[in-house]
């Protein structure tokens, strides 16, 4: 900065103000700064800056998977407030991989991030207390961390799936299936919790074979809904576990002969628009976002607070699909 | 980690490779090792490691909006890419804001990213130059960079459009409405230009009401396309310049009594279940993503190669709303 200064004939605040944007320069005297900037190669290096400061105003969010549209609202509600805190946003996805996911919040320490919201993939997350001791604030988003006390912002998976299958259940059904992701994640056991408490309530057995949990990429789970929807006693509703089992078990349906009432977790774009509607539980993903990042800057601000866990409401969204009665 | 080689009693090649999951240590050493660090509170700084070494193994991605479900396989594929060069993918959004894409690019090379991809929402990338000469390899993907020389990959969106609504034309129709982005944005107007080759090839005049060219949250899309369908003499097709527009115009479709053809640029989860099937002009996002992350690849393994505009063929995909008749 010094040569730049000393190239534009102007005090080391002028160059300053020039780099940050501040008012306070005349016009003549930027274009000079700009010039010589430009001339010299001069760089923001916010690595050396870094050492210097302790603070680089970032916070790193790690997400599952970049691809799933359940994350869109949620990464952009982050960035929202982050922004608000002139904090900067950095992602990156764990593709649901524990090994990915410490790996990344790691490279994310490790470049100083004042902050960090991560959705767990792994469940045992002591590779994080060395930062978090040295004073990366963290928290937690959809499922709690494992194996330490930590902030976790999340939604009412329990109670939500729950009311979704006792919906079902209103609309005369006895015999669901429930279609969920795998067992190691913590919404999956709790929504099958849920679906487990509202047959119960009910005082409805509960086959066996209604019931598949595993990764749900399309073929693994088209493969158990058609399984459920044959045989003697074929299922006459389906639940399912999240948006992407909902979309593929919504394909599956559209090939049955015979009507097949369908609740899923998670809400997704135009499932009002499908014939039936299709009817969901919905969790407020933005809202996840930003009670996550709030309670990040909380942290930052200084505020000295318990690790809490911050549970959302979800909420019952009826459009058609839910209250077909069981086929005859 | 001269002190945690002390307090381990080991020399600091085996702190180096215990840190940097190496092999050779036995279980044992490990664990001293690792019971030293944590006692230490020793973390990698690499920020520290960035000055002394000049590459952090990471690229920047600056996307759009974080929500676009167009985005997410982009992202991916420029994540995979980048993992099989062991490299990290950090990421952020422009939200479409030139002055957020400038302040979010700048900010990643101040944490000095390898390479950067850049979705751009301006139109004056000059602010890169400096980033560039230091040797921060750049691509552009969707939309070339502005007043400056650099790769782009993006789709033929001028030859997709074109054959889009040939394709309407085809089905008969010669008042077709066309609603796309800002046009600020390289796409919007390519496309565009595309509608209109497609118009004159086949000598039909354009009436500039069927043409709307602006933000496409749903609102203002929703009201261009009533103002079409309105009046003595509507349009009886539309051709939607982007997923948004589309989704927003079936939506609009849903409430008009009488049916009205639809194409639409970019595919969309569901586009198939709706009914009619949504016809779409289908790009790959994450052909893009790839291609454009190899080239950065190649860029950074020292090609001296010139900057190329890389465009990859788009792909007509007919579902039934494409190919309505006009309505009697």
């Amino acid at each position: 900065m010094k040569d730049v200064a000393a190239r534009a004939g102007v005090g080391l605040k002028t160059v300053s103000r020039v780099v940050n944007g501040e008012p306070g320069v005349t016009p003549d005297t930027e274009r000079r700064v700009q010039e010589a900037i430009e001339t010299l190669g001069f760089r923001r290096n916010d690595s050396a800056r870094v050492l210097r400061k302790g603070r680089t105003a970032t916070v790193g969010l790690v997400l599952e998977d970049l691809a799933d549209p359940f994350y869109g609202p949620l990464n952009r509600a982050v960035e929202e407030v982050a922004r608000a805190h002139g904090a900067l946003l950095i992602n990156g996805s764990s593709a649901e991989d524990p090994e990915r996911e410490r790996e990344l919040a790691l490279a994310l320490c490790a470049r100083r991030v004042d902050g960090l919201i991560v959705i767990p993939a792994g469940d045992d997350h002591r590779y994080l207390e060395p930062e978090i001791r040295a004073g990366v604030a963290t928290v937690f988003v959809d499922r709690p961390a494992g194996r330490i006390e930590a902030d976790v912002v999340l939604s009412d998976n329990f109670g939500g799936a729950r009311d979704g299958v006792a919906h079902l259940i209103a609309a005369g059904h006895r015999r669901i299936g429930f279609i969920g992701d795998h067992p190691r994640i913590h919404t999956a056991t709790e929504r099958l919790r849920g679906y487990r408490a509202a047959m119960a309530a009910s005082g409805l057995p509960v086959d066996e074979s209604w019931v598949t949990l595993g990764p749900t990429p399309p073929a693994p789970v088209a493969v158990a809904a058609r399984r459920m929807l044959s045989g003697p006693e074929p299922v006459t509703a389906l639940f399912a576990g999240n948006n992407r089992v909902t979309v593929t078990v919504v394909r599956v349906l559209a090939a049955e002969p015979r009507p097949v009432a369908l609740v899923g977790f998670d809400d997704f774009e135009l499932a009002d628009l499908l014939r039936p509607g299709v009817s969901v539980v919905a969790q407020d993903a933005a809202a996840l976002g930003r009670v996550a990042t709030d309670r990040l800057f909380q942290r930052l601000a200084g505020a000295d607070l318990p690790p809490a866990r911050i549970e959302l409401p979800t909420r019952l969204v009826p459009r058609g699909s839910g209250e077909l009665p069981p086929a005859a």
